[in-house]
């Protein structure tokens, strides 16, 4: 089985986040001057994860919050307003596939079962998927809140796979390969050109034996079939997933 | 197999948003004076749940936007700081099993497959579930974004059941009975003190044939076997949860 991460994988995501942050910073130019306004955000939202998890609209609540506590409560409530709006921008942008994804996943989804794990929202993960026209190619559709291995080996059960037999593509080493590689599993990073910095935070797991990286997912089959190349050289960790 | 709501039929939950609301009414009441501010934010948060969906957080996004609004932007930072506040308080609240819940829900679990199926923010959830020291009793949690007729076909195909084999317990009729009923399965309603006034416009299904209503879910078991009777006395339509 074969599973695909959402955003910044099969579709844009992080460059909507990274404009709405560059309009969150420009509202609140216009009540204080601080360099390191990015950061500060940053801490909100990483204090604020055990409370909202992730997705846009725990995002939204940060930035009002962090408006309040970096202007010293003297944004003005027009102010707040747009930030709100921000967050209702955010969660109806257009779903812009990738270059290549459609090929690549339908592809995949001839000759393995392929599944779909996102984080975030529900709600709002549900619509992008919906809106992306791929759902139809995907086996199951698992919307989690995080994808540590608990999640990803609950999952695994649910689906009835090992996690030998079971291969994740994804932009994120921290959530889509790392926990994977972890239990046993395959993984293919698909870098994207930007990064929430929350998410950057995973060890390098360049040059591990099940794990490729690409540039895009034009080159998916190739790498699937390199490391089915390798699983034969090495018959003791067999990649269930090839067949 | 046997579904259980979560939110007012296990556990306490609309007393909370009550209580939130009513705070959110105290810090409004400083900026203005509106006999109708509770429709005023049922009203801004009908309009967003196109954007949010149900829960906390899209819940408080809709409290701050509807404080600009209904201030025409008078109100400060800091009171809205308060209302984000109030966001974090409920996501922390603590999980309060409702009277006779965990017996209920042994003996039910003793005798069929049971599942929670329950709305609203994953992240939330989640950490409800997991506090409510009943997730083992579940073969599966869903959390969905929307109980319809839709996402209940969806789920009874995932379970392996059909809609006849299925009985829901709930709070909602508009969430929890109506649906299900609608499909061909079956349903305890069980009505809590307070509902959101977004969840009382469905129509009454009293005197169903499939459905029951009880107090408390200490009358679960002799709703179920009332039910068990009814469906041996129509063996065109049995039912087959029972079994």
């Amino acid at each position: 089985m074969v599973g695909f991460d959402a955003d910044d994988t099969l579709w844009r995501s992080q460059d909507y986040f990274d404009d709405a942050q560059a309009q969150y910073e420009r509202i609140l130019s216009a009540h204080v001057d601080l360099a390191d306004l990015g950061q500060r955000l940053l801490d909100v939202e990483k204090r604020n994860i055990a409370f909202f998890g992730y997705g846009v609209k725990g995002m939204a609540l940060s930035m009002v919050e962090a408006a309040v506590e970096v202007t010293e409560a003297r944004i003005s409530a027009r102010d707040i307003g747009r930030i709100v709006d921000l967050a209702k921008q955010l969660l109806r942008h257009p779903v812009e596939l990738l270059p290549g994804v459609r090929e690549a996943v339908a592809a995949v989804a001839a000759q393995h079962p392929v599944v779909l794990i996102t984080k975030g929202d529900l709600f709002h993960q549900e619509a992008k998927v919906r809106e992306s026209g791929l759902s139809d190619l995907f086996r199951r559709i698992e919307i989690v809140s995080e994808k540590d291995p608990a999640t990803y080996a609950r999952l695994f059960e649910e689906f009835g796979v090992t996690a030998r037999g079971f291969l994740m593509v994804g932009n994120s080493l921290r959530s889509d390969i790392a926990p994977v590689l972890e239990l046993g599993g395959w993984g293919v990073h698909v870098p994207y050109h930007t990064t929430w910095a929350h998410e950057t935070d995973a060890e390098l797991q360049a040059g591990h034996g099940r794990m490729r990286t690409i540039a895009s997912l034009d080159e998916l089959p190739q790498a699937l079939q390199e490391l089915d190349h390798q699983s034969q050289l090495h018959p003791s960790h067999p990649g269930e997933w090839i067949a």
